[in-house]
């Protein structure tokens, strides 16, 4: 699932337009203007439009709300803490970020911790990219968020779960109970077992046929 | 579980009985006074103790410790990061929270997004109502917390897990291993399992014989 | 997995050496003295570097960046929202912490709420000890990470899954899939499987037998 989200930093003369605010800095900076150092210790917080291309003007599908801190001195990083708030026709429900920012580097990546409504206990990986970066009042985030675990809580839920190949070498003690499963209204949790009992045993291809067991009884 | 917590912002008067403190506010903010623009920026530190009934003399049974950031110009919105911490007979540990609190909204869901000691590695969704609302200085939070994923650490861990229902569509290729286990001193995990391979052959009726081989042989 | 991280508050006078920084603060404190009443609503932005030993001047094999916040007035508590950011030959990633650090017991255990990179998808716990403190100005924290659920992303991701022992009573209808594996390019995810359903028929015992079924036919 691809979103975009803006962000229009208040700098004391865009109240109307301005999505978000510097609420806490370092003892060098103030609350209009990113600090220096590259901002080390700027608090920002955010209630962002969330749109399904790149375009600022398109009608939002959801809020992006919560936090970030800009936390390194030497180049340009930040913490993120916030939500996906979704109440459209398409998606009803929350999804809960948490992780650090490179942004100098072309993607990153941050965990999705939780969700809830659609998003009901799920969890994944989203990754970011800046996609447009004007000056220091306004920037938009692509982010690509991957769903890796899943509980189908309505079966009108419109999610996608991501398909997860474990890449384990074939001789490590492992199996996966359960495959790939992409799709509208579904649900899936890719359950990977192994251990040094199990392992004596099983392996991936041998976990299969014994689910099958039943059919061939 | 459902419990409570009370929350008392300091205003310069009430030194004493607060429980919170504003640390963060926008430019048009400070910090004795929640800000304009539905304290949009505010963020508040609190250490507000958790009853087990909505009465704030009742005795604590623990602390709400961690912050929440009004986050919306135009509605009061709040994203919220903070720990239920027990330390009582019936509770040891902690449970962790993270999400939007939409706060307009009579209930809101957000993330359990794990837990230590009793609620080792738990993950699940809480439901918050507001309970209590007086002007600017308190209020009180109904939380009703449903695990759906516990871990046992403790044989003498005293939670609850909740069921859970896969609601999917019967003819999806989905099977679900466990049902729901809702009781005392034991550890439940669901796992949804699903892929095109496993769909294939199984279903949620196929896969529970499955585990019963072992009986019939 | 163990690690040490080192926090040098900036005072006003140390802009050099300080790896982190206060940036909100309640109304009866300011940006370069930790406030009174055990800091309460103090907030830190911190970049701090990861060490193998105890020795701030060893080479960083990552960064721990976030930030904590001072939460209790009678006493010093604090809540952590952070990630260890690595960039090493040994490990490329991050672990991203959430939870509540009661920093005056010995021992405190936070949530690691995902993972990235080598660490994708990981959950666990975080013990964490304080190792040095000196003065109101530095201070060392030692990590032990345990991920107990951990996804293999890359066959040469260098993690540790921790073992997990069910302590639940041998009469409770409670089946464990998966054992314990700690080891090298492994992935493990421990399944706790119950369910009144189940629980009518499987024990622990009997569902180990229940994989090893093709291997018997």
């Amino acid at each position: 699932m691809i979103f975009y989200f803006h962000d229009i930093i208040y700098n004391g003369k865009n109240s109307k337009n301005a999505t978000s605010a510097i609420v806490g800095a370092p003892a060098w900076g103030n609350l209009t203007i990113l600090a220096g150092q590259n901002h080390f210790g700027n608090l920002v917080v955010f209630d962002d439009p969330i749109t399904l291309d790149n375009n600022l003007h398109s009608t939002p599908v959801g809020r992006a709300q919560g936090f970030y801190i800009y936390d390194k001195k030497d180049i340009f990083t930040a913490w993120l803490g916030f939500s996906f708030v979704f109440n459209s026709t398409e998606h009803k429900g929350s999804i809960n970020f948490a992780g650090a920012d490179p942004l100098m580097n072309k993607t990153r990546d941050i965990s999705v911790v939780g969700g809830t409504g659609d998003f009901f206990m799920a969890r994944g990986v989203a990754t970011l990219m800046t996609d447009a970066f004007e000056g220091e009042v306004y920037f938009r985030l692509r982010v690509d968020i991957n769903l890796y675990e899943c509980w189908s809580k309505s079966p009108y839920a419109n999610i996608t779960c991501s398909s997860y190949s474990a890449l384990a070498a074939a001789s490590s003690p492992l199996g996966i109970i359960g495959g790939a499963l992409a799709g509208h209204r579904v649900a899936t949790l890719l359950a990977v077992l192994g251990g040094s009992l199990l392992g004596t045993f099983l392996s991936e291809k041998v976990i299969l046929p014994t689910l099958e067991v039943p059919l061939q009884l």
